[in-house]
């Protein structure tokens, strides 16, 4: 009983990485420089053509807050850490940091002719992130981090969930391309799946909660009377 | 009582993501190039030509950590978490994310003959903050995340604003497109009536701290033995 | 006795905005583009002269790291939080996030004919930094935040050196309208000055501490069988 | 036993400028600009072209990475702090935040003709990074701020280490004005190396914790009643 929060500084370390990344993310959205306009109807115009731009900014955000509230539930299955476990983590933060390139690409050229290669890269980028989470996922498993059996049960869920992702998003980025344009929304409805999925499940994860202390997890209750 | 605050990591990121908001907006500020100087007089015009920016700079930074205060403020009327709560936090920083756009905008054109598109879209992104506010509030309500009676009451009062606000700057963000200098004006006055609301509020709260925690708060006080 | 660190959120905020404000520094050195580079010796050229950006860079991190060291020292003396203190704070974070510009001006323009609005603007910049330093230990004092009697001393003398220093900077910036590279050298030798003093006055300190904490401070004290 | 935790405000520090060098990595990966693509291979030639860019992105990431999960380590050694501990480890961020730069210029220069300046200055940044290690174990060591003896002796190891890294990069450095190839597979290959060596250190240190917490850690095993 050391330390209770052993992950504490490798939780805030993530959490810095997923909050950079995503404050950064309006860089790249940049005001119309004034010299090019003459009148109003023309800087509403110059604001108009920000709009692939600022749906990639709101895309990229949303990808990157679901990928953080998943990394948070995640963290909550766990109360240790372990060398592999970490670099593991910081393959996972790489794709993270790594996200606004593929998603810009996607803003910049899905309505050109040649759509192909930027959806292609966002689905091998996505299938890497799939990857991170499986080697995540199996580090907590194979150094025994994982706080208790329900736990221990999530986690394998979690580490399944990554398998699936992976094949499926390396089959999307195949068949990209040929067929970019109906890739991408299958993609677009994927994470708002994620989304509503992660919602449903933290809402079920609440309302289960008071009962699993009470019966799954010895530990936590018996840390609860020494506090 | 088996985490004491379930929220340090959700406010860890949100801290995050207000400081990078703020700090970025230095990057717009650039130093006049070397190559156009010639005498120390065109370096004195020079600098004196970032003048707006400087004034951008200084009222997206001052917007920011107002709205950090009060977010402050709201997270300290709750002590649990549910999606839909972090979900609508996320919606919250996207629009703090995103207001150096908008304040780039109006420091840019604000002078010129074309300042309406500006201003209308500082206020609807500003409108946009104030939804954030409502579902913020909305979901502490919904799920019960607030700690006592009072900070219900104040949760309330929050949201209320919050629809205030909404209204209020879509108003304005409609009558700007004909008058855009003078809701530009407006909308300076009502951020100064926020900061000097939010310092005496704060000042009326700490003032009433011991009272109302001795009487309103039988969860503080019954805290206050165990630690 | 409700909260022991009503400050931690405060705290992380000034470390995000501090931390951020250091490595931003580092965006300004762009290596030279390989268009440009035909030979060994041509690109050796180039790296010399990114030689003042990288100085600029140095000096910029060393004040921020100093600048940071000292928040760090002033927070220990606080144990409460107000309103007018944490905007005072902001302004000071404000002062930090701005001071990256007056130094990138002075390592363009000091050794032109031109320097003197460069080595004016940084020393107004610190001079205004030295205002809100005033502000944050003045709302310290008057909004009684400080541990204990130590505590309120020591916050007395660095409102005193706020004022020293908000004097001494403005008549620096004055002088330097005529004697531009004098006053740089004046500045850099005090920031010196500054490295050393912190490092003497951290090191007392840090001896002094047994004792202080013995003697004078009766809530550690008691806090101390606490926890 | 007043601050259990002194040095937490240091580390959170320490950890936002680690995550913002990181993630400030991907600034330089621009996307191509869809001006110059006519067809879907040229996009795909112009992604293709990005490679370096995303190598050294990579490389940078995992060096950061890697320093990271060092500094972590050696952070578990102390728990006490001290003004040159503290500008010792400013040194360190210092580095650590200037890396991206010598990386980039590997990941320009390393392909063409003039190579040895870029690898030249990278190793030099490197051989700084180690004599900053030099300073933080040897501050930690002159200012007694290890745990216990376990802790001292391996932060003597940490500082032999930095002393024998300081002359192999500085050596490294100097035979890269003539084989700037051969030596940056040589770097390579070291970083390679530290990173294996640092999962199986952690690993080492995991599995040997319990029992060294029972016999050499009188301090902790007292504190394990406490909390």
């Amino acid at each position: 009983m050391e330390d209770p929060h052993p992950n504490t500084r490798l939780e805030i370390f993530c959490d810095g990485v997923f909050a950079i990344a995503l404050t950064l993310l309006i860089i790249d959205i940049k005001i119309p420089a004034s010299e090019g306009i003459g009148t109003t109807r023309e800087l509403w115009l110059a604001l108009g053509h920000l709009g692939p731009s600022i749906f990639a900014f709101v895309l990229s955000f949303a990808i990157i807050l679901i990928t953080w509230v998943n990394h948070h539930a995640l963290f909550k299955l766990v109360n240790k850490s372990s060398a592999s476990f970490i670099y593991a983590n910081g393959f996972l933060l790489l794709t993270v940091v790594f996200m606004p390139f593929p998603t810009a690409l996607v803003g910049e050229y899905l309505l050109t002719d040649h759509a192909a290669p930027a959806v292609v890269v966002y689905n091998a980028v996505t299938s890497a992130q799939a990857i991170a989470w499986i080697l995540v996922s199996g580090a907590a498993l194979r150094d025994q981090l994982t706080k208790d059996d329900r736990s221990t049960a999530r986690m394998r869920d979690s580490r399944r969930n990554g398998y699936f992702a992976c094949v499926v998003y390396s089959l999307l980025a195949l068949i990209a391309v040929w067929f970019p344009l109906a890739i991408a929304i299958v993609t677009t409805m994927l994470w708002a799946y994620w989304l509503t999925f992660s919602l449903r499940e933290t809402v079920a994860q609440d309302r289960l909660r008071p009962a699993s202390a009470a019966s799954a997890s010895p530990h936590r209750r018996a840390g609860g009377h020494r506090r």
